[in-house]
This record gives structure tokens, sequence and C-alpha cells, in this order.
């Protein structure tokens, strides 16, 4: 498999110089943008969805929904009312910097605070291409079980803030939410952590919170 | 992205052609092969325990597990006591036919009637990578949701058989069960498909059934 390295390296390199080409378009825009990720099933589009809800008053927001395919994703937030572009990967695992640099021109930049981009459902790839989002953020789930941090380290470790979804399950499932920590911890020593369930709303409040101060901040200083 | 596309075809060239020598290894040994794949926590390793635990007496069987990092998987199916193999990735998002290859020779494949390899949890690439097994079984679940043949065709579209784990948690999940063999369905018309448990054990016995007449219809023609 040693030849397939130097290709690999080639690729992400390549992503990089336009993942920071993206970085700078959204900064002379002023929109500041995450990139969240998740497996598939997490709740990214939910979390979206409440996010857009919640926040819609205090921020214009846009999103770019990552799929291989439909558009299921995208008619949701959509129908919200909000600018949303859809990339069908056509079977790529992740999204990457040229994918996200050719859906910025079909949005309204100039009138938008904040951007959201749902990656690929895929606890592994998304964590090797960066979009030039100023945060990564990754959503768990309680139904994936405990042990992920244990089992998909680099997705942990490169994330900026961390959402634990589906509490409101947390008695029908074993999962340790101490044990979990432990495993994040050892791989992103003091992560944002947010646990919360997007279908009764607890826990959201704070995901929000952490949000808000974020956007500000950034519009702040740009 | 197109200068990709010939390094890709070349690297699954080189898997098929691996994947055939496996075949043929695991069928010189007598040995059926399946390849479980699954998004993250969907329950890949509880199928196998309860698998192992239910059809131990009628077939000798050994278990390869794949993940990214650590041997949290094969420390489970170590414990009832079968050969059990960790493949760790070292971060690649899939196992291919070379990782199946290096793991044959620590397995007393002339011992066993059946072999059960668990993937990388990721519902994406381990799609594009044969591993040389004889039948290739997705596991859904329910907290997943129920548009994911929508959004992840080529997995769907590829397999033998369907699992939809976790059925007991049905009620607090929105899942429209009709909705997600519909989208199968369309994919992959036919598809051999189990609705279970691996916690309550609901609907155990029809993916046992199914295991253990392929094991035999082999075994007799091998």
């Amino acid at each position: 498999m040693t030849t397939r390295v130097p290709v690999v390296e080639q690729i992400l390199s390549a992503n990089d110089q336009l993942a920071a080409a993206n970085r700078a378009r959204l900064d002379g825009a002023g929109v500041f943008t995450i990139n969240l990720m998740a497996s598939p099933g997490a709740g990214k589009t939910s979390l979206i969805t409440s996010t857009i809800e919640a926040l819609r008053e205090e921020f214009r927001i846009g999103a770019v929904d990552g799929d291989l395919a439909s558009t299921l994703d995208a008619d949701r937030v959509a129908a919200l009312g909000v600018p949303s572009v859809q990339v069908n990967t056509g079977g790529t695992c992740h999204l990457d910097a040229a994918m996200l640099q050719s859906a910025l021109p079909q949005l309204p930049l100039e009138s938008l605070d904040l951007l959201i981009v749902e990656n690929v459902g895929n606890l592994v790839c998304p964590a090797a291409f960066k979009l030039g989002a100023h945060r990564d953020v990754l959503i768990a789930s309680v139904p994936e079980g405990d042990d992920k941090p244990y089992k998909y380290p680099p997705m942990y470790r490169g994330v900026n803030a961390l959402v634990l979804n589906k509490i409101d399950v947390l008695a029908a499932f074993d999962f340790d939410v101490a044990y979990f920590r432990r495993g994040v911890e050892t791989l992103n020593p003091g992560l944002a952590f947010f646990p919360l369930s997007c279908k009764t709303g607890e826990g959201l409040e704070a995901w929000l919170d952490w949000l808000r101060g974020e956007v500000k901040a950034y519009k702040e200083h740009n």
C-alpha cells in the first residue's frame, strides 16, 4: 500500500491550498463558517434545522449540505427559507475544499453572518480534508455507543467542539458518559462538549450560546 | 478531481486481484466468509457475538475485526474463546483485500467453517473494496434513520443481505420501515432483509437461519 502514500499527500496538499482560498473568500465576506461532521444518522441535519430556527432572528444563516446522493437534507433546510446548496459528491466519502469552493458562488455570502456546512455522514474520511471553515464540529450520538473516541481517534482529535446528540434515549442504551468523555479528553483535552437532544431541545441552549459567542467574536474582529 | 480517477481505478484493480486470491485461499480451506459492514455503532460486534454464541455448536467460527485503532472489538470476540484477529488500519477508512490477506495466516483456516470479518465502521468506503468474502452483509440500525438507502446508495446496492438492528427502539425513533424498504428495493431488489435486535434477541433466529443455510450450502459444494 506504500505506493498510495505520495498520491494521498499530494491530494491533501492541494486540498489545503483550496481550503485556505475558501477561508479567504469567507473572511472577505465576513461569514463565520462551521463544518459539521458525524456518522450517518447522528443528527447533523436536525442540529442544523434546530440551530437555524433558534438563531435566525440574530444572524443571517446559510447552509451547504453534502451527501453522496439525494437532496433530502437540503430540502429540509431550504424549507426553513434560508439559502441552501446541496452538494452531491457522486459517491465520494467526504466533502473536500474544491466542493465547497464550487458551492460558495451559489450563496449570497455578502448577506450572511453564519454558514453551516454539513459534511457527508462518515466518522473517518472528512477528518482528513479541511474545508476552510473557522470551526470543525463533531456530532456524536448516544446510540452509536460510548467507545467511538477510542475507535475513531483522528476525528475526535481534530475538532473544535463536540456535540453528543440523542441524550433523550440515554436510558435505552448502555452509554457510559464518563467513559466516553475520558476517551475524548485523552485525544482532545478541554474540548468544548455539548450533550443535547435535538428532539426534546434539552441541552440545546448551551450549544447555541457557544455558537452565538463564536459568531459574535468573529464579527467583532473581522 | 479528474486526476484522481486513474489512481483510484488502479488501486481497485489491484484490490480485486488480491480479493480473488483471498477467495481462493478461503475456498482451499473450505471457510465460508462474510464481510460485515455498517456505520459506526450500528451493532457489528454485537451481531458477531450473538451469532457466535448461537452457532458455535454447529460451526467452527473465527473472526477478523477491523478498526482504525484499539482492540476493543477483537477483545469482545476473543472473550468468547474463538480465534480472532484485530486489524488496526492506522487511520484507513475501510478494510481492503491486502489487510485481510495479512490477517488470514494468523487464523487456523483449515479448522474453521465460518469466518466473520467486521469491517471499519463506515457506510461509504468499504463498499468500494471487495475482500474476497462469499457474502457482503450490511447492518443498518434504527437510530440512524430511515433515509439512509437514499443517501448512501452504493453501500445498499452492493450487498447480499441487510440486517436492520435495534428494532427494540423503533418506538423511540421516527423510523418508517416501509419508506426504508422502498429505498432498499429500488437499489437492490429482493435483498434478504432481517430486522432484529441484538439486545433483546427478537428477529435473530431468521438471520441465523439464513446464515446457517448459506454455510451449509457452501460446505456441500466445496
